[in-house]
């Protein structure tokens, strides 16, 4: 399973952070960019991430408050994109959420609490059951 | 304008207490429910809310984290939907991102947090600029 991970300006130097503990750990890291802190778009990011992610493997996603990404991700239908400002939010968003995307905020969290967040958003398996059926559900626009 | 404003069980504590303190302001609220603690599902309640929300008035949705309701509103186009855990990044919810819809972790924040919040979603006014030209793109899909 790879990670994919993109940012905007605001995000750069946690992506850079992540991406190299994230290595260091083993796992695959497809780095979508940005590519330094030169001001950009954080939608652009966005879109390049989404039309080649797979949506069983996982994704990190960081603006400056996390809004941004989180907004334009969850636009797709194969995206389940959750923000987190804290790992216990993160286990949540795979646990009832089954979130495919972690979104972070860049200039709201520290980068120990970031590492704790993404290690739970990787370790924490979906419990199924009636949050299988709210997952159904969050497709379902005209239900 | 009119606030509009859904929750599943884990939120209707807090809805309750916001519906009556933004009545005791004067805003006229629309409260689409849910009606009780009773375990419901989220999406039903964020479809139902964003089928009759214009898209120039404002929204709150709460559910245990704010990902579930935040996600669910996000698939729709004419919503720009952020999780706020604090006034701050519910200030720039607006000011940068021009969110019509404020998500609420009603697990995870205090009623008092949780009106600050909502004070800074009402109040603050979009900036513009270089973040209109962010929001336009997060619709563009095939940007």
């Amino acid at each position: 399973m790879r990670i994919w991970i993109a940012s905007d300006h605001a995000g750069f130097l946690l992506k850079t952070h992540l991406k190299a503990w994230l290595t260091s750990k083993g796992y695959e890291v497809v780095d979508i960019g940005t590519h330094s802190e030169e001001s950009t778009d954080y939608p652009l990011w966005v879109h390049r991430l989404a039309q080649s992610f797979p949506p069983e493997e996982r994704g990190i996603l960081i603006c400056g408050t996390g809004n941004g990404v989180c907004m334009t991700a969850n636009r797709y239908s194969h995206l389940r994109a959750a923000l987190a400002w804290n790992a216990e939010i993160a286990r949540l968003a795979r646990a009832h959420n089954d979130a495919n995307i972690l979104c972070l905020p860049g200039r709201f969290i520290s980068s120990e609490e970031a590492e704790k967040a993404v290690e739970a958003f990787l370790q924490t398996p979906f419990e199924g059951g009636r949050h299988e059926r709210r997952i159904s559900q969050i497709n379902q626009l005209s239900i």
